[in-house]
């Protein structure tokens, strides 16, 4: 395998473990996965943009708590590197409405970490 | 200014850019603005994402084409820096409809140009 197609591998396999933790409601697996070291931003479908660790994973700390929080389907994942930051494009089905997910992940210590996460209904 | 306060103020200039290409409708300048050397997405309101840069220009041909296309009135712009790549997280408004908007950006010939744009209305 390449070491572009290994890199790729590697971010969509950050991208599905992201999604077990949310459908885990595992909150320390979420925190893992989120950088340190560079700004981290997320935009949860209908909302504004939160912007900074400490806000971003109290929303996500508020999403896992909910015990009526769905379970979120997700394919057609697709991985683009840019160097040492890459993007992932996929598809999310929650509660029966189709999203589209727009995912960063940066290089730290060796793993590929979310930076910034923006999720949207789509309805065109 | 340190470097990492001239890197912000040359990203938000091309976040700056982007809009008003979009608001001059000038197909020239909005391609001008997309990068070429890394894969280029974006995902428009309410739409499934466009991955490739000849779909994405395409959408914005249509779009700039488009007489109705109501001004993007845009502001409370927050550029993040990574390393070679950088987000900004904006506001903007289109035709009254509140929306928020991740515009990545990567350096390419020591510019700053878009990779990923993701704009979705903001309901919460």
């Amino acid at each position: 395998m390449s070491g572009l197609a290994a890199a790729a591998e590697a971010v969509l396999a950050a991208n599905d473990a992201f999604y077990t933790a949310l459908n885990a409601k595992d909150f320390g697996a979420m925190d893992a996965l989120w950088a340190r070291e560079v700004p981290v931003a997320c935009v949860h479908p209908n909302w504004n943009a939160l912007a900074g660790r400490e806000c971003v994973m109290e929303s996500w700390r508020a999403i896992l708590d909910n015990p009526e929080q769905p379970r979120v389907f997700t394919g057609a994942a697709e991985a683009h590197l840019l160097d040492t930051v890459a993007y992932v494009l996929c598809r999310e089905l929650v509660a029966g409405g189709a999203l589209t997910a727009t995912n960063v992940f940066t290089q730290e210590d060796g793993e590929w970490r979310l930076t910034l996460h923006h999720s949207s209904p789509v309805s065109v």
